[in-house]
């Protein structure tokens, strides 16, 4: 770990002060702003967090808001996901790209209303991509950052500690469906998501002025529960294969690459403006894709680089995330794999910063 | 300070490595890289960029091109101030707004030729809006990312250093202008500029597998002017007035609060996407504005947050960074003033994390 320097532009969230009393340990920058790592240490947060229920502040899932009459046609321009048939209540996963088919964002979008829609962003400055199709379509719609800060509730326990702040009506909430509910005279979108595979809610909290208020509150519910602040966890979402912007893919690749084919429609996704590029994609294939990579030998260190892959001396790859996982007792990673050496059960070597080790494609994550 | 989590998203730099081998004790991050930011501590590197020379991984100042027939056009939708008469080997200082007049990012533009622009950015993904508005308008327009990162030479032996490596017509270049010259058989751009009021120049390395070499050339260069590695230094900068983007201003500011009125030419700068809104407020004068502001009493705390600037116990403005000035003996801040309260010589108070404190709205910065 580096050391930190301070300021105004690395944004404190609605939830900081509650972050900073349970004890956080460390940080990373996302979307201009805070985002906790590590409150124990990865490994214990890890194991509580798959044992119990954790408050995670995710204020740094900025929203973009987009309102007015062209909300729906500006949505569907920015992703190759076909949203005809999506009905407000509910949250779709989408790739966002750019007219060559690259990845701008994965964020997820929220159906609110016919002309409401908010995007719960990864990091990168979604808000100036949409703002600029609007401004240039010369669309009929509003598009800000609205002052809304997620808040999410992880964990095998989430579900019976929300149930205590917000009633049994959190049960009939689907996977990636979300429901109103009131919380102090105000309306919050909860969503059955989150950056885990644990299971859990995300909470958009309508408001920086209540966010401290529901932290308290969370935690003064799950007390016998054992909650704890927690985080997204390292170890946890590489064993999941939960794909990170900017660690596992940029802008250079098509969602196709990423493995996030299923998500684009792009026969059917009239209106996309990377349509066209991802079209050829679709048919042809891409000559690269995200694998699951089991890394052998001792812990790895932090992969804060791409780490080359190697099959007989020849580049065939590179890791882009990579973790010790106590639970799989082996080093759990996610690369990008060339068509020649992707096949499950393929041996590679990684070159990691303590030397070459073997390592070995494998078909599906550690879940 | 706080402890820094490190993953492949918040990227290296091409100089990463020559700035380990410095020492470097902290860093920020910026445009999702590492930007250092403490080398022996900020007071000794404040110290010794005023007096010797220093190198600095500015890196982190991505460049977005374009390119093509319809560059110019573009650049000029991006921005208030008036390009007409810009000439290639020009840098300007450009404020980008939106189409209501908020600022974007504040960079450098450097025009290579009429069809080629560099657009050296502060710290927000101006590349996306970019990239929407060439798409939205149709325009024949190349939008990208190069690798290219500057290299930033600071302090008053930055001219003599620089000689010594690319020779005697380094002493040409006049003040944000740029000329070319040849490393290891690369045409590189250098001009004169840089983050710092101490003087200097910044290199644009343009491709990653240069940087070292030439890093490593300067060190061997001026070892006996004490060249160290530096970077931006939060006293200096506040002390010389140069605002930073995040910091001191956002997207809820127009350029006229943030003093940067003299660089929009809103009657003659036909086709940028804000002129509209900004040509009310060129006519009308924004109502808050940023100012100089010197705060008593005992070195502060690192400003991590808005301080409430308050006087007759009502709000009437904010301050946004502040340092403890060594060679001024005070407080040094930068703040945005209402316009009730911005004349030279106002005493206002100012809400610190330790309590409240007399500060004064000053007419210069302490240069």
């Amino acid at each position: 770990m580096a050391l930190l320097s301070l300021s105004r532009r690395l944004r404190r969230t609605p939830f900081s002060e509650g972050v900073e009393a349970a004890g956080v340990k460390a940080y990373t920058v996302y979307n201009h702003m805070l985002l906790p790592t590590v409150f124990e240490s990865v490994e214990a947060d890890y194991r509580h967090l798959k044992d119990h229920v954790q408050i995670w502040d995710v204020a740094v899932e900025r929203q973009v808001e987009l309102r007015g009459p062209d909300a729906g046609r500006l949505m569907q321009m920015l992703t190759p996901r076909d949203l005809r048939r999506m009905l407000p209540g509910q949250c779709y996963y989408v790739p966002i790209v750019d007219e060559t088919g690259g990845m701008l964002n994965d964020p997820v979008a929220v159906k609110i209303a016919e002309d409401q829609w908010w995007i719960s962003i990864a990091d990168s400055d979604l808000l100036y991509w949409v703002k600029g199709i609007a401004n240039g379509y010369r669309l009929d719609v509003l598009v800000d950052e609205p002052d809304v800060s997620p808040l999410a509730v992880q964990g095998p326990r989430a579900e019976e500690l929300l149930v205590r702040v917000f009633g049994d009506r959190i049960r009939d909430i689907r996977f990636f469906r979300f429901d109103m509910f009131q919380y102090e005279g105000r309306d919050l979108v909860i969503a059955r998501s989150g950056y885990s595979k644990q299971g859990g809610f995300e909470i958009y909290v309508d408001g920086s002025d209540i966010a401290m208020p529901l932290w308290n509150a969370l935690f003064a519910a799950g007390e016998d529960l054992n909650v704890r602040a927690g985080c997204p966890n390292g170890i946890e979402r590489i064993e999941g294969g939960l794909l990170s912007y900017g660690n596992d893919m940029t802008d250079d690749n098509t969602p196709h690459e990423c493995g996030l084919g299923r998500f684009c429609d792009t026969q059917t996704a009239i209106g996309c403006i990377g349509r066209d590029a991802l079209l050829r994609v679709a048919k042809e294939g891409p000559v690269q894709q995200t694998r699951p990579i089991e890394i052998s030998g001792d812990p790895l260190p932090t992969c804060d680089r791409y780490w080359p892959m190697y099959a007989n001396g020849k580049r065939v790859g590179k890791v882009s995330s990579a973790a010790w996982s106590p639970d799989f007792n082996t080093n759990v990673a996610i690369g990008m794999v060339r068509i020649t050496h992707w096949d499950p059960g393929t041996m590679v070597e990684v070159e990691a910063p303590d030397g070459m080790r073997q390592a070995e494609v494998r078909e599906n994550f550690w879940i």
